[in-house]
């Protein structure tokens, strides 16, 4: 018999609950603020935009949350996902660090962003709503909700980020396979639309401020966010809890360092979360690292503050890592990352000396992932490519310290529609990457709302 | 605990040799024939495109052939490929069947190819061959192989039929992220390709005829064909084995009826052969039910008979349901399932009753995978969703009948990166699916060459 490699689970060990992080933290997060009275939001500020399960979510502190039966119906078609040992690459490498990789792109859509889709739809759909809005950066996340919306017979609207939707019609074809429309933002069809040039290249700050504007004029649509909140973040803790079980069944004593890249930072806190609850109630000390492009560094270059989530300043205002919520980032190709800030709650596990964060230059990136491919076989997300490119660094790093440590990294979607990127990378043209300049981000951080 | 839907295998419980059908078969295939004594062709005769140990695979009766370590050290990363009940497709239906769907998309290279494609590059390189040339319909193959050729450190050059080419260049960038070089086919490049004006649309009996001249006049090349040979089919029967364990995990007791699309025919026999085990050896009555383009026909309007594997006469001569040579089909979207012929031993089996055959336009299967997609979550192949197509029917025809049978699918890829051809179908802009008309057949099928 060959080494295992691949290491799934049985159906009796999958996840049954998500994991809320929140009970288990030193210091609670700070609370988000309503944009008008900065006084903290309630249950009732969100109703206009949530149903009553998912606002529960946001704000509880228990730290299991039941995941309905329907959903987990859902998810037993696609999960666990695999936890894959990257035994090809780790030759290639010559390293002796043990590598495994937590597949994503798998899922229905190709990215974890399904594992909250499902649910948010699902909880919608039980309050009658029969419409979703939302925004998509790569587009990831508008094929999940689109998947998720036809499911349950909902109608679901996309606002594509301009750049990503000239530059790759496949994934607007895909949303419409799966029966979701798709629109360009700016788009001439809100008032924050409207206030910008058209062919503007657009940002996902300003595709939210357009979804969340049309759901909050129609009585029956609801508006449903891919990352960023904390019940987005919940629902993705599926990742870490498969993890760290299939782990186990690999033989190995947990992890020595996890590594996630972050954009909105769901996919991150899906995959580090039930580890650092092993950090916080374990006694373990496994290192969790958060990658992020170098032309966004909303963790390693941004200020911790209060600010908008969106760029016409509709959201309530969250404290978090923020280059400012006009902040416009270079259209490098891992439109999953180019967001001005990053999920509250990842922002205080940060701040708090829990969570370590880098910044890698894109080409670093795809040179990683074409390695990759090469060895294992799966093209990854331009996104997942970071987390890709510092686990090598991580693994060459313990080589020369003489250590071998066990590496997880999270894929968290395959590259398929993507491959504009690749060509571009394989022909020496890879644009898009250029670096903020200390004068640009003070500019953009001046913009932030003064909080008391 | 919900209702399981995916069913994998132990690790223990893998395959660990290829099923050869010709052991069980109550008539022998007739043998190939040498293209100008015609006389049934020997091991040398093929020694210029294949390594000894596929030539020993295509001509052996044994019934069982072991698969090197090496080869299931590969198939470990992505095999067993989940068997899914599709539920959801199911609830949509309103059907009583129960459909399963053996889902090879999760290879490395989207589709079932990788499945030879690693025993192929492995078994060359074993020779010190450094080079392989090959062809490429819809791409899967040239993709498959282009990845095989990299775990190996091989040179891969891949001939794509030019329509292909022309209309998808996803899919040669993805070969050029495995490593692989890709030409337009007819090229320039050999004396097969300069016999068709430039811009032709090709075809694979074009492009192979060009892999194999180029192949036979390099003493480090070797040519490697991604369907119709027995060596290859026996590869992918590791498809059907684990579909047959599957199923029993499952709780079934065997399949009602089993359906594959077929192209070359390596993905059908590979689900079907090892079924069809059943029938010949167990006394099982499992339908089996091989599902071709009707713009296409081989098998429901083609003639038994021996003709060329390719279009410029250089393959061996094969006994095998075939439009003619020179037939050029219509440019389908479902690029894969264009071959004027179909492997030998799938004629067999079909000439003898032993396996069904029926043809589908094209509009029902693209109807049957957007259907699928919006269930499932999966997007698959063109290909596959002839297959889907009939898995339809059957299981509409069995309501009506009022059985609920057991039904197996093949799907053999994902469409990702066929998407363009989705968007034609939903904007109602199909093209290429022409019928064949009668006398444009007679006029084909005369080409054959005369053997007594």
């Amino acid at each position: 018999m060959t080494q295992p490699v691949t290491f799934h689970l049985a159906d009796d060990e999958r996840p049954t609950s998500w994991y809320n992080v929140v009970a288990d933290l030193p210091t609670p997060p700070p609370p988000p603020l309503h944009p008008a009275t900065h006084e903290p939001v309630g249950p009732d500020d969100l109703s206009a935009l949530f149903p009553p399960e998912l606002i529960a979510q946001e704000v509880t502190t228990e730290r299991w949350v039941e995941i309905p039966e329907a959903v987990q119906e859902v998810y037993a078609q696609y999960r666990p996902a695999p936890l894959i040992r990257a035994r090809k690459w780790e030759e290639r490498l010559g390293t002796k660090a043990r590598i495994y990789v937590k597949y994503e792109g798998v899922s229905p859509a190709g990215s974890h962003k399904v594992n909250t889709a499902v649910p948010q739809a699902y909880y919608n759909k039980l309050n009658g709503i029969t419409r979703l809005t939302t925004e998509t950066g790569a587009g990831q996340w508008g094929t999940a909700l689109a998947y998720a919306c036809a499911l349950y017979d909902m109608k679901c609207e996309v606002w594509q980020v301009g750049h990503s939707y000239d530059t790759k019609p496949q994934r607007r074809t895909l949303i419409e396979v799966f029966g979701g429309t798709v629109h360009r933002s700016p788009s001439q069809m809100t008032e924050s639309g409207k206030a910008f040039e058209e062919g503007h290249p657009g940002s996902l700050g300003i595709a939210i401020s357009e979804a969340v504007e049309l759901a909050a004029q129609d009585e029956g649509a609801k508006y449903a966010l891919g990352s960023v909140l904390n019940h987005v973040l919940l629902h993705q803790t599926v990742i870490g809890q498969e993890a760290v079980k299939q782990l186990e069944k690999a033989g190995e004593d947990g992890a020595d360092v996890v590594v996630g890249c972050a954009g909105g930072g769901s996919n991150l806190a899906g995959l580090i979360f039930p580890f650092l609850r092993g950090n916080l109630t374990e006694g373990r000390t496994t290192r969790l690292v958060a990658v992020e492009p170098s032309s966004c560094p909303t963790m390693t270059r941004g200020t911790y503050a209060y600010d908008f989530g969106d760029t016409a300043g509709l959201t309530p205002l969250m404290k978090m890592y923020t280059l400012g919520h006009d902040f416009v980032p270079s259209p490098i190709h891992a439109g999953g990352l180019r967001y001005h800030g990053m999920a509250p709650l990842v922002s205080h596990v940060v701040h708090e000396g829990l969570v370590e964060a880098v910044a890698l230059d894109q080409d670093e990136c795809f040179a990683a992932a074409v390695e990759f491919a090469r060895a294992q076989g799966i093209v990854p997300a331009p996104e997942s490519s970071h987390a890709l490119a510092q686990a090598r660094r991580e693994a060459l790093a313990a080589d020369e310290a003489g250590t071998a440590p066990v590496i997880v990294v999270g894929l968290s979607g395959y590259g398929l529609l993507e491959l504009g990127a690749f060509d571009s990378y394989l022909k020496g043209n890879l644009t898009g990457d250029s670096l903020l300049s200390d004068e640009e981000l003070s500019a953009s951080l001046a913009t932030l709302p003064a909080v008391e």
